[in-house]
């Protein structure tokens, strides 16, 4: 980026400085990796020493920070670290994927009954497919598909090799990283007589199943598609399934992680917050700003209240009620949990 | 779709009618969401306060409604349920992601060796390499690649950015949602000494490895392909990876969700049914109808009988019987796991 | 292959022969599919009996093995049969994917400021973009995409449709599997006031969270990159995010799996093995050597150190030191995972 004086850069977080505000920086950078004319990033107290051995003159700092003691000329105070890095790395964000100008590859493919808004940037060997609509100031990737009538809001964001099936319907603000593939079909599929898991729930303890009379599986078709609010994130290569009947919704302010996995006909609500390699199952609903920690997963057709949290691994089998922070495997009240642990480690000791 | 009457459509579907046989409907729908001119579904009676609450003036309901006090004009009596959602919906798919006509986009790269069969919709920047052989009726999404010497039967439907590597083989009736990657390479490294898993499952208790003289990994490349029967399903991002010798093996009737890893030397029994992102490691062995629960993992080089029923989340780290229901970390037979929940819980409470 | 006799197969291996060392062969085979002309792989004694009932006159056996009565010519003697199985396999691999001859197709459309070394073989629909630096004797499979800025080393295999972000640095020796997404935007997101997970680490036992005055999540922009070392594989469709200030980092002979996620700021060090499905959460740091077994994850920003492993499914909450063998979840010191285990299966049986 262009240097700018810590003085601008504070008005623009509505941050405060400290010492010298003319000091003019160009390229943010850890401490221990700063150099002279960085502004070194340090927003709490267990950054100090990295502070002390660090060549940078500026630098992000924490409420209370005593700069000279630190060796900076100039700081900038954080109050909520992690929110001024919002707003800074947003500032110094060039967005090297694209170009910044408005322009569509001479091999991009858009149907002629096709609407592509006003700034777009699309690069080479995109597909737009028929009666798809989209917002003014896309920026899209290479080999990025979009299927016949999808419909996408302002200011999307569709990085290489992105696919949206037909029928997906998208809010503004949409970013979807590389890979993401929206609107396949859902996974359901059914046998003539008792599933294999009907049968199992069923059996005696340990009784072996039978084989079944006709184990084929029909396929369920998804005529549903997917319908995801404003200002919604998917990460690299995952994957989210059209409903059946209706569609598979994702609410306003969602943020999808890589390689996670949203079945057919699910609903999140707003604020959703879902980790990397985390799973819904078909059909449950999750309520606003649940949190889904890593490769956590929530079994088909149950429902998790709002602000709900599930931590890291967590295997949720039966809904939860709002605001209860779950882990393990079945997934129970962290504190129950936690004690299960510690009882099972006493008894190890004896 | 085309308006049809619950008659005709209660014909293909081998199903009874109650009512007003000759009432048109051009839409499935969920009761709550259904209006006059809509099917709703409502399989099930925990659907009645649905239907009663629902605009719709048909629907699919469980055998012994009562289609008056519903207020329905007319109904479509589904035995089992699930079974008629399978047929209604492949009825109602308008398949909107291929014209429906064939054709081969201009900008589709095909080997002059390459055979394609009759019928075929192959979409735009499709690759196809030199000897592959796709049989008649095909649908190809854009950006899908087939490598050299693939082998596909009839009526593959391959949406966008599907991957399949060189010498794949694959029967009738196959499909693979966007992004599949099928025949890459098996994750196979040897080091030149013991390796460290080989040294730590050797180490006694809990004391800590010694660095190897050695670590460097040598790579096992794969001379082996894949070979899938008929009627495979395969999900969004899911990959397969090729055998090391011979071919990892997929049989018949084998449905496989997004996000599955299916490794080198794999055979699947036909009739399985692999969840999100379960996965089955290099070499093991799965029998008839197994069916993985989503985030379920199979080690390598074990065997899982025919019927074998693994819960969501469930970890099986040895092999397993014919016809058994296994659950947990490490998996074990359902009831076993249960017992061991319960007892955990009783120790907490003291 | 070109028919090789044993002598030269042995010779390139440095391995030893047994019996008639003229025998040619063309095709590497397991035992019970091997014919006549091939060269049966049977590294151990547990094979002898699967020799004895194949065709094949040549095989590659266990040292101490006795070829008249196993009924072959000649064999091949491993010490250490999966080292030798890495050779014969380089050795018999004719990298079907690829034709070997130096070539740029036509609709690659490879920005004139970026620099392509010698030999290079570019696929088709193939993107490289502004000031990309790739080494000698690349082959690009079809699709791929390569951001700006990016430098490759030599010898790089970029299979069918991986996606390669802005200013990604890789080492000499790479290989990525088809639809390996590299240098996304790290998931980084904040509220304006405590998180939801800080609240709920923080709430008193059970008591349900109150709704946040303010959910809506603060995007943290990624601008660091991925910086990626000598000799490593990358596996199919798994996921290396960007740094948020500095670069991800993944040392020299790392190998990774499929469907694996690497977070932002993550370090790996040299010849770590990430298995299918494993997933590293940001800034978490590993040593050299760290394995982790298939579906494990590691929590953010913790540490694990040189030769540690981490068994199938093992979810490590935090830090764990120097060659240590943990599993379950939480992951703890393996002997200690058992002996939970075990306690709680006497505690079943009463």
């Amino acid at each position: 980026m262009m240097p700018q004086s810590l003085k601008d850069i504070a008005a623009s977080l509505g941050a405060e400085t400290l010492g010298d505000a003319s000091v003019l920086v160009d390229r943010l950078a850890e401490p221990l990796e700063a150099g002279v004319g960085d502004l070194a990033l340090a927003v709490a107290p267990k950054f100090a020493e990295h502070l002390l051995a660090s060549a940078a003159r500026a630098a992000v700092v924490w409420p209370g920070a005593d700069i000279t003691t630190l060796g900076l000329d100039g700081a900038i105070v954080a109050p909520r670290g992690r929110l001024a890095m919002a707003g800074l790395t947003q500032m110094m964000d060039d967005d090297p994927a694209y170009t910044g100008h408005a322009s569509i590859h001479p091999t991009a493919i858009i149907d002629e009954t096709a609407k592509i808004g006003e700034g777009a940037e699309i690069g080479p060997y995109v597909v737009i497919d028929a009666a798809a609509e989209i917002g003014p100031n896309a920026r899209i990737g290479p080999h990025v598909s979009i299927g016949r009538e999808v419909r996408i809001g302002s200011r999307a964001c569709l990085h290489a090799g992105v696919k949206i099936g037909p029928r997906v319907q998208i809010g503004d603000g949409f970013i979807a990283q590389s890979g993401a593939a929206i609107g396949g079909d859902g996974f359901s599929f059914t046998t003539a007589g008792p599933s294999g898991v009907e049968r199992a729930v069923r059996q005696r303890r340990g009784a072996p199943l039978d084989p079944p009379e006709d184990g084929t599986w029909h396929r369920i078709h998804s005529l549903g598609s997917v319908e995801i609010g404003d200002n919604v994130e998917i990460g690299a290569n995952s994957t989210v399934d059209a409903g059946t009947i209706r569609a598979t919704r994702i609410g306003d302010g969602v943020k999808i992680d890589n390689l996670v996995q949203v079945g057919h006909n699910v609903v999140l609500g707003e604020d959703c917050l879902l980790c990397a390699q985390a799973a819904v199952a078909g059909s449950a609903v999750l309520g606003p700003r649940v949190i889904l920690g890593g490769k956590s997963g929530v079994a088909d057709n149950i429902s998790l209240g709002r602000d709900v949290v599930v931590g890291g691994g967590g295997i949720v089998l039966s809904s939860v009620p709002d605001g209860i922070f779950v882990s393990g495997h079945p997934a129970q009240p962290t504190h129950e949990h936690r004690a299960g642990l510690k009882a099972l480690r006493r008894l190890v000791k004896g």
